[in-house]
């Protein structure tokens, strides 16, 4: 049988002892199927793999990278992946990811299934924060980009525009764009809706508002969205980009958000279904208090 | 051993299989151990209880009910327990209740506990409806009333009034007047927030406001509310409380909301612990994403 | 000159007097223009317009219909239009719209801008519902198709599905799935996202839901939303398309709602600006309270 | 006439061009009237008042504090005022404030009413607290005690505790204890309820909750909150209170807040009407949008 990746990246925090022990376990795993196992250097003579430099040249030949370790591995291997278009497999370690859905009693089997081709691939949105004067982006992200307040007790006071027109003064927080996958993370505890992972949508959801009908708005992932900060002194803004800082916006400064060129496959064995996730993840289904006529 | 109950009405839905068992079975122990059980005329010969006539009637003589099914039934039997000052204990049949907080397989230890005198007593506010032109209440209830739209399609509007101040004009679904007890019931689902047992305290919560800054407003026990239609014909509102219909308003009518002088006592066996309920209904505690920085 | 349009229809309640006086004086401007005014019977003589039988008619035959009142006769109106693929324009006789968005002092000169080419024009998604054993959509709606209890102090209890795909299952008053045209109206009341109004989206908002993580899901406007009901005997649900009653659903009676192959064509006068319109409406920008650091 | 008050704080921001003008002519209009103006050294000379050191001090020997300027300099003034149990009045020199409700156009004619003893107070709860290893309060805040987030891109992980009782655990951004003053404030656009202000109640408010069914909670103002740091390094959290750093907490760490002993009187001219404010700043009253039925 002929696999149908034949060059793997293995991805995750080695020093973590919850992931050191499957990805070793993977890589004999791949090796005795024939694949040639790729790791940045300073992990691959400990799974015996092939040592390529760091973690993003390992990616950079590869045809498939698999993310040892949870979501939060996932959100720093997505763009390595997207950079160089390889798809990415996640296998979680802990309890269930949005976005490593291979859990660690199926993973043998699971990667079985995509080296055999039984997979499905989803394409997904990711972002651009381009900072003032700077022609290239400083990101790109999975989840969403951030502009939050650095200073407590204070009110950040900013604008949005999207495509060059101006649509709002807010007070508040601050503001979360964020791409589909970013809709069930933080701005989901914003108050921001969930968006289907391949609706072509960006939403902008405000963070703590002061005014309450500042309220999640969604917009075509084709469109540009700038937050300008206000003229007042009320102290500077941070911006970040699926939780790493990528600087500050002082007084009238701004961030341009766009969705990127590249996007990122997300591989999913042939059991995934994105909704009994949710329902796992999110806890639905089952209630909370009887109403009258419950016995 | 000389029980602190003598006198215990059983009430709940007999016709429940799941609640004429043990229904039967707690008469016998109850029996057993000294104790006279009183029931409705109905169910009384089936379980070998004393027959006393109505449910009420049962309750009336009793110095404690045991009311058996869930949080319906509880809602059910609070305002008989409550008319006539006899401390209720809620032993659940299905899934843990907000109110019935006695599990099946701990029901008979747990009125054995009762009985030996070992519980706590909260005393729960309740509220009273006026209608219009009445002076009598139209209700004793422990949850809340509610008024809401009848028609589909219509937005209702009225007014809210605070010991003879006017608060708001609203437009929208309807308003929830809760008691704490009830603000983990329907107010909780229209964005209302969690009182603490205890609290002397209403909160009144918006339905689908029109008004997005139309808040939930806690006040005091001791002031009263009064929602007033508006004069434009818009379809009339009804009036429940605890889920049942007490009647309906018209354009310019208004009810009248107070807490009630009686209260109920709930009884809970020794280990209740009113936050641990709330962290087992409402899933408290354990996460729902993963956030950078995780593995 | 040229106009652009030489059909006219024009629409609205005439028997309201709002609406009678700028009817009249818009079909004299427009006669003289030299365009040819269209009206149903009741309405035509009034205005000295012609006479076309129902007010459908008149709209199937012209190139443009406008529509005076406000938000509630554009959505009367809408459908109209959308099965005789005629645009339209609304005018505002009362507070600004969301849809009717000439005010009342610019009409003449906000239609003088139309008939001289001088416009804007937005294809609004509009949505079908198909009620049980039904292959023919029972509506053609521009806002919303709602689920929503019947009875009063029930919980109702449904499905979602998408595209053939379970999604959830859902205790509370019920559902809206809206358009983005939709999405500022009744689902903003009851937490959900505004859209931008050429998303290709649709979005399920659930109305005062049991599960406090039941949270507004935007899906891409091809799919297919089915709502089916519980098997438990809770009451029936009614379906509302723009706030009309369509019908009823019983136990494991399911509705299905889709985007509609025809869609609206808005006219808007040259100055208009979506957002600006929405800031007005939800008085979004200017601040509600001081924070530490003001004055 | 006798004055009710004769010994007369000042306090403002003087540095402001829109607080030093109206400062110096209250001044000169309650020595006309008779009353001893006190201020801080650096004000005094400037608006011909009576030097007494620090504004404190101003305070201190006045049996009326006078505060010129907004809410921010009402949450200023508070605790000087409720640390030598003087009552305080508040002229807003810019947009209405929640606190400051003495407009500048009916500065004179309000300052007048009140010496002639027409005006109500209303005593509002304050609060104190208490960090790690300190017995004494680290603060006396009229509106809140935030515990906040430090590093941005990080969930902080907490525990709530109710007078020594677990109450749950928390991931998020933070969580607010608000007064009922407070509770319009910050607590509100993070989803918190309205408390009415003479309300014997503290809100705990979780601020952007990872879990969705974390909502507030309402609590008597007897009781002691305890927010406990959880184990984890996950950076440290802040404690602010009205908006000023008090301290940092790490791992482990927890800070107490309650009720203080103090509470400020805050004068109320003879026309205010605690609904009319918030109708006017909430913006409450009229619609945002027209359902099917409107014209």
């Amino acid at each position: 049988m002929v696999n149908r990746f034949n060059q793997i990246a293995l991805l995750g925090r080695y020093d973590d002892e919850r992931v050191s022990a499957p990805m070793a376990a993977l890589s004999r795993h791949l090796q005795n199927r024939g694949a040639t196992v790729r790791a940045e250097d300073r992990v691959a003579p400990l799974i015996a793999a092939q040592a390529c430099g760091t973690a993003e040249q390992a990616v950079a030949e590869a045809d498939l990278a698999i993310a040892i370790g949870g979501d939060g591995t996932m959100l720093y291997a997505a763009p390595l992946a997207a950079r160089h278009d390889v798809p990415i497999l996640g296998v979680n370690r802990g309890r269930l990811g949005f976005l490593a859905d291979l859990g660690p009693e199926e993973m043998v089997e699971g990667v079985d299934d995509v080296l055999a081709g039984r997979y499905t691939v989803v394409s997904r949105l990711m972002l651009n924060a381009f900072l003032p004067g700077k022609a290239e982006p400083a990101c790109l992200a999975l989840n969403d980009i951030v502009l939050q307040k650095v200073d407590v007790g204070r009110m950040l006071e900013f604008e949005t525009w999207i495509d060059g027109g101006f649509v709002n003064t807010h007070g508040g927080d601050g503001l979360i764009v964020a791409s589909p996958t970013g809709s069930t993370a933080y701005a989901l505890s914003c108050g921001g809706p969930i968006l289907a992972p391949q609706l072509e949508a960006m939403v902008l959801v405000p963070v703590c508002p002061h005014t309450l009908s500042d309220r999640p708005i969604v917009i075509h992932s084709g469109q540009e969205v700038e937050l300008r900060m206000g003229h007042r002194r009320e102290g500077d803004a941070q911006i970040t980009a699926d939780g790493h800082l990528l600087g500050r916006l002082g007084p009238g400064e701004s961030v341009r958000i766009a969705a990127a060129t590249q996007r990122v496959n997300l591989i999913h064995p042939p059991r995934h279904d994105h909704y009994q996730m949710l329902r796992q993840k999110l806890r639905w289904g089952r209630g909370r208090h009887a109403r009258p006529g419950d016995v």
